[in-house]
């Protein structure tokens, strides 16, 4: 299960009731955000979602309506208190970029830790103490103006438990559910793997946060048979596909062609520009494409479920 | 003639509407913002008023809660095409405490000026082009934590405008409102000052924004008789008077003593803890001492009129 709230919709700027795009996935009392511009925190209390024990800090690239909330918030864990490490990612440049952030935020108690993520992804369990589910973090290329990324969150479903073979090797009926999370086992000096008494694995849940990219092949791949992805929409009309692409953005449109091409479940346009005063007008130049289109809002949330 | 308006009346972190502490004075077409904590931008915004063509950016001290909001309306102001020069005051420490700002704001094409103000205050008519009214914007120590300093806008009011003096000087009537605005004029070669065709200067407007502080005499001296003073209210209960003194901050009933012993007109409380859910419930431990006491909310304004 992975619950999503998105908590900003706005590019550039903050405005009253659309606050800087970002979003938060929280997933076996773990969670990611996905960028943190001015005003993220607040969005998250209006949200009535907590920030404070984030794992990770994702960051798509260093523009300052996607960063300059991080002072704030990294301050505020501070005051209430964070002892666990913080890992911040981001795209190339990440150290050069945080190096004004970190002297703005001063000491910390809890430790902030740079991340970097191979081309394979990480599974979290690896990473992160406590991480329970078999999760994995991954990266992929964006066409903006700067050094950017997008993320894929991946949560792996194990196959079917079979009682018969349990049974069948003798392993307590307590340690089931450890074999059911995807972990060993001891029974009597033996190792007891997961792959023994399940079946083959399942489909999982996937997330796809682009941050700001033009369309582009490398998030298309990302995004494959997604059941979610947030997608900037920067510009409503259709006649704007081209500036859109000049500056590293998608209108709706090409939001919804790349979440056809990409077969997704379902897609959130968020990273409105100011023009756009009421999303929803320019809504039918995606759903004319992608049907199972969204226009995101603060705050929005959902439950992805297996 | 002076608008102000609170932008916000947290302190530490914003919440939903509970902006960070801030406030803008609008004065003959030009503005002076206090402070500029995260999403002051977006209280602005909320409150109606524009922060893009501040002429001063007066802050209080370096704490987070304070600053955090200035890479972001800095970068606003450019995307705004401001091409006025910005100035940007604060106690010692400004350029240090400015640098990874700066870094962070990355280039503008208008040009940001350090301001230092020196001990007698400035006119801002001799500094901000086309600043017509006579006022005057002095600085008062205040007790916090760190380096910190309060503010004071004084706007003067020349004395009564005397036609037959005038007529008596051969002055044409088309230059009488420039000798009323303080200015001198030109009369066949001879310069005539205000001063002769007006009477005595006539009791003007003063403003206070304290910023953080513990309750003290320069501030007590700074705010002699003000119109308005927006103080800093940090926490409710009159038991807490010690450890606000020891935060280098005061509570409601320090407020009020400061305000009476000041003879203001009018205080308004700000800054308040985030342990303070509402205000009111504490208000009468202000009143008790001064009666003309009002607990500011975000978007308050008030015009002081002579």
């Amino acid at each position: 299960m992975i619950d999503i709230t998105l908590l900003g919709t706005a590019a550039l700027f903050p405005i009253p009731n659309r606050a800087l795009t970002a979003a938060v996935l929280f997933c076996g009392g773990h969670s990611i955000l996905f960028d943190c511009g001015e005003g993220t925190q607040t969005a998250a209390r209006k949200a009535g979602v907590s920030l404070m024990k984030t794992d990770i800090i994702a960051l798509t690239h260093y523009h300052g309506d996607h960063i300059f909330g991080l002072p704030g918030l990294l301050q505020t864990m501070n005051s209430m208190e964070r002892a666990e490490t913080l890992y911040i990612t981001g795209p190339e440049g990440l150290q050069e970029a945080l190096e004004p952030i970190l002297k703005l935020t001063g000491w910390t108690a809890y430790e902030i830790k740079f991340l970097e993520i191979p081309p394979q992804g990480i599974r979290l369990c690896e990473l992160i103490s406590g991480w329970e589910y078999e999760a994995k973090f991954l990266t992929f290329k964006t066409e903006h103006r700067v050094s950017s990324q997008g993320y894929c969150f991946k949560l792996g479903r194990a196959g079917k438990f079979m009682p018969e073979k349990a049974r069948a090797l003798n392993i307590p009926v307590q340690m089931w559910s450890v074999l059911q999370k995807g972990q060993s086992v001891q029974v009597d000096d033996e190792t007891i793997l997961p792959e023994q008494v399940l079946g083959e694995p399942r489909k999982g849940l996937k997330f796809i946060f682009t941050g700001d990219t033009a369309p582009c092949d490398s998030l298309i791949d990302a995004a494959k048979d997604a059941d979610l992805m947030i997608c900037e929409a920067t510009y409503g009309e259709n006649e704007q596909a081209q500036t859109a692409i000049e500056y590293g953005h998608m209108n709706f449109a090409q939001a919804a062609e790349t979440a056809k091409s990409a077969n997704v479940a379902q897609l959130w346009l968020a990273h409105y520009s100011q023009m756009i005063e009421n999303p929803q007008q320019y809504l039918p130049n995606a759903t004319a494409i992608f049907e199972n289109t969204i226009c995101g809002q603060d705050g929005m949330s959902t439950t992805l479920k297996f």
